[in-house]
């Protein structure tokens, strides 16, 4: 039951690879919230593959199709449920992966969990494509969250040892919000592209990938939201974004730097602002202090392992024959999965903010 | 109801700083499991103040009493429910901070959340003293995991930028686990304690205060456990372990540092070993794939902040007269939480793996 | 988020009567597990309308869609999702209840509910047409519980003031339990079906509708399980019975004519069968003695109140006017549901009891 | 896990009638509620023992001790602890229920669930002294819930045979709720409480026990309130007041007697009263429509069933020897439970209620 995520907007996501059909069933989302349809495919094409050099080539047709909760483009309080039929499959490219499971893949653990009734193709229900349901459950939510003030944004904090800028932790414009919000290669200094897509390009010639970060800002978030000990921030978020395949680690504020740092320079100081709000002149806690909400932006980053489906030839092992074997990875795989990542993982705060509210 | 964790086993903590009590009940433990209290105790007094130069001098009655649960020493099958009375509390050490929140603590947000009505003593509910209760669950869960082959135990991986040395990824032994579950100031290399306790003199010296960073293993766990997406080893640990005050990171086997890497040196090549079992060369995934157990060990670190309360004098605000303020928090401080915080996060782990099974 | 049941097996439910499909979402059903969807046909088709003549002469095209979950007919582990697109639907007939709501249907509550967003158009996501999801959600279920040794059926126990013969308390043979799963009009005593007719068509002819009583038994339920208190045998039953429309009560075993009783009259005497197993000479508890399974068969009974939608006229308000009005329900409705919901309600308790095994 | 109920207010419920003690955490109570502790009292001696003729003579010392979640009797937001320490336990009187469970109460299913490990004296965790948590819970959250004009009454409807007047389904005054609320012998008609005594008084003298059936209503309910399907009201109500021991039927509304009417006499007709407030003129269908409150009364009836526990001999088994056994329950067991079943229930209905808001 662990594809099921919330205790106030439940998500329910179903599907598998190379099935008839993946989707999503959203319930709990309030009624009268009007849905623009185009944002959400606009959003939903940010993670596509098929989009941008750094992706696999090939294309879905990820247009999903609204099945109940919306009547007019209007939410009508019933659970809005989606459904994206899968078409452009390639079984066959996955025919050897059933015995030499890929390593740093769910191959092995998937048929460990299932007892090998699992539906192996393309990666079945762990497939990176089932991430198409978050974004459209993210798209959704955040067109409602963004009514209520709240906005949120990512993008490309590094990839392999190459970096962005980072976000400025004490927040960000709207206009660069709605900048990347419209990316496919998010970037706060575009000037970094080059550089950016060199670390891809360099492990895609070679048949391999690399990984990445991918920072990610709420903000507009209310203050005193949360509950403490395993209802914080932190907890929900952290549920969320674990859900993104390839995540391994996630920091708020200062995260892991701040470890190594003196309380004298990670806490935050409070002042009134000119309006007589208080905020921190640094935001080292990522906006949330004893899992609660300050008022300032909500600050996290999360780690993108590198793509385990390589061309480079690996050691792995025959399961139906039980001995050593060698593995390369055929078929379209992504060198680099950070680039599409950035709107799944936007869409899973969005999906843990609406449960915190 | 943050306060609440686990869906097969529930732990429902309670308890505020400077109240009559703290407390815990988890329900949903086997029966007939037979619980060593000494060793129970054993573990709270490694979590417990005044047993290490690196913590608080301030000592704690930290003995729990039993108040359902358990007969004659074994598992009813009914809630184990456990209360730890406060005794040695000096609340004018607080006085103060009810008007100047201490920077980088819960004060303000916990005002927030409740308005003003919450217990500001010691820092009420958020106090670190509450992860009493969770090193009690944990310390009960681990009889029983053990018992069934699965056993835990964290060190001190670094404070500030001093480094224990690492956990060997694949496996370590069980004398060092059980070396480990038996200090204080568990280090894998002892030799550098001496290194490590200067950070913290340091800093102590001067008012301040210091992070670090908890590393964490789980070995003996079944291969196959866990759920896709939200249910995943990596969402429920860290679920958990932020529900630790002060841990503001998490990842899982290569982690960041993973995020940094190509595929064909993160990912972990699978091998059938002497035995015929799967095991991988190494283990950047950290134990889990597709948020599923692979058989290797469940590897984790946590990024502990630096105690918020020093000393050292910060700028403040006055939330009732409105304006900024400065703070030097008076009391006895802890100037490094990551050794106490070693036994609460193998708690944390204990408490997440039992809901997994 | 009401439309989600269960801890261990997720059911998700969507959709609304004239939109363009409702569905379920099954998480948590164990892999492996053949599915046989002729029978979940067969059973789909005893709750369909149109297929006899207590029922609305109205059509559905149930057939449900498989959009994930199986794979040659076997579970795969991930979540089984299924849809049956709307079809027929002649949406003229509800025009005029946005404005004045039936009495005894939630047309109101609906509409107080969602600020007059909810899809009226055929009761929306309270249609009755909903419990399509239940049965086929059910119809799989069943099939794995029965590998287990688990039988469910139900039978019309009453309508109006005329009774069929009581299941036997103590236990009903397996041809009997056959038979019922069989039929649309599932009487204990086929002998009575022309009287219990005679209640249906009295009221259909005057345009009235009538309600009655469906007894469910579940045999072969290992005995010890269930929780105690909130988490007992009658607790996840009933929040799963309430959720078919038109249940306004429930009982186990003597139920309220237990609570005229004595316990002398009323306890069940323990007794060791020839086997040696342990069984009750009555079975007064129902099956279920502190919430926990005794071994004996599970029996309630469920009272479905009459059909709100009745073409008899009837007192209203009109909710744009806010004055009174008058109302006689046109469209096809169901003078007596009790007949259909014998599927639903046997739906309902395997979707309880998977998520108590 | 059964001990947990609730997903906005947690209520956790442990304890061992024989143990240290009993208690409840209530995790989610808004913080600034001003409890009165003598009103809490007042409502726990209503459910104590000892203090009516139809009760068992036995004391309880039921004084609560607040262990957190208080501070100068107003909420903190943190959870609310209390605990009960077992004093008047004779433990003797139970020895013999190990091996011969008692016909008609949870020894044997207990024994099942707990492999044999669960404390037996005086019915461990299974024990109707547990329902003083919830009658604990209950006192407390009534408070909360009359600030916001929600206030819960119930009586005795019935014993054995004999009845009290039934509430006035479309509501009654604040005046018979308040009398009532004080009352240990809750009667709507005082004149009946001969009649209904003489019933007690019958099967006391021959050690029997009888059963009877409380009706509750809840007033001042909001409208729009609940969700539909699984979460509505009747099933959240039910999932909790089936934790009450005993309770083996509950209807709203009509319920069963509704069953056997026709629409035409069951559907509550909408009418606008004199203030503009939509009403119906009847209340069959007790203050809930697909599960969502429409403004009117909720009320509802449980069947409570007669005490197992009686002095008359039944034929039961012996479990250590394995063949049957004569048992005479000894020891001080209420001839009927109704009278004090009236406050447990009430606190049911205010513990569903506060999680439904």
């Amino acid at each position: 039951m662990g594809s099921v995520f919330g205790n106030k907007v439940k998500i329910s996501v179903f599907g598998e690879s190379h099935g008839t059909a993946i989707g999503v069933v959203i319930d709990g989302l309030p009624s009268g919230e009007r849905i623009d349809m185009e944002e959400v495919y606009r959003q939903m094409a940010r993670r596509a593959p098929g989009n941008d050099k750094t992706a696999t080539p090939r294309k879905e047709a990820d247009k999903p199709e609204i099945l109940s909760g919306l009547l007019d483009s209007v939410t009508t309080g019933a659970p809005l449920a989606a459904v994206i039929y899968n078409t452009n499959t390639r079984s066959g490219d996955y025919g050897n992966i059933m015995n030499a499971p890929r390593p740093g893949h769910s191959d092995y653990t998937a048929y460990l969990r299932y007892g090998g009734f699992n539906d192996v193709r393309g990666g079945g229900h762990f497939s990176g494509r089932l991430t198409a349901n978050m974004v459209f459950a993210g798209a959704v939510i955040r067109q409602i969250l963004k009514r209520r003030g709240i906005e949120i944004a990512a993008h490309i904090y590094s990839i392999g040892n190459t970096y962005d800028e980072p976000f400025e932790p004490t927040g960000i414009s709207s206009q660069l919000i709605e900048r990347l919000n419209g990316e496919k290669f998010a970037l706060v200094d575009p000037s970094k592209e080059e550089a950016l897509r060199a670390e891809v390009d360099a492990v895609r010639k070679k048949g391999d990938s690399i990984g990445g970060i991918v920072e990610c800002i709420v903000q507009g978030m209310p203050s005193g939201v949360g509950e403490p000990m395993f209802g914080g921030v932190e907890n929900v978020i952290s549920s969320a974004v674990f859900g993104v395949p390839a995540v391994k680690g996630i920091e708020f504020g200062s995260g892991f730097s701040g470890s190594h740092s003196k309380g004298s320079e990670n806490n935050d100081e409070f002042y009134y602002d000119e309006n007589g709000n208080v905020r921190t002149r640094t935001n080292n806690h990522g906006g949330a202090l004893g899992g609660i909400t300050s008022g300032m932006p909500i600050l996290f980053r999360a780690a993108v392992k590198p793509t385990p489906s390589i061309s480079v030839e690996q050691n792995t092992i025959d399961l139906q024959e039980k001995h050593g074997a060698k593995l390369s990875v055929k078929g379209r795989h992504d060198p680099c999965i950070v680039t599409r990542a950035v709107s799944v993982i936007e869409a899973a705060a969005a999906i843990a903010v609406i449960n915190m509210l």
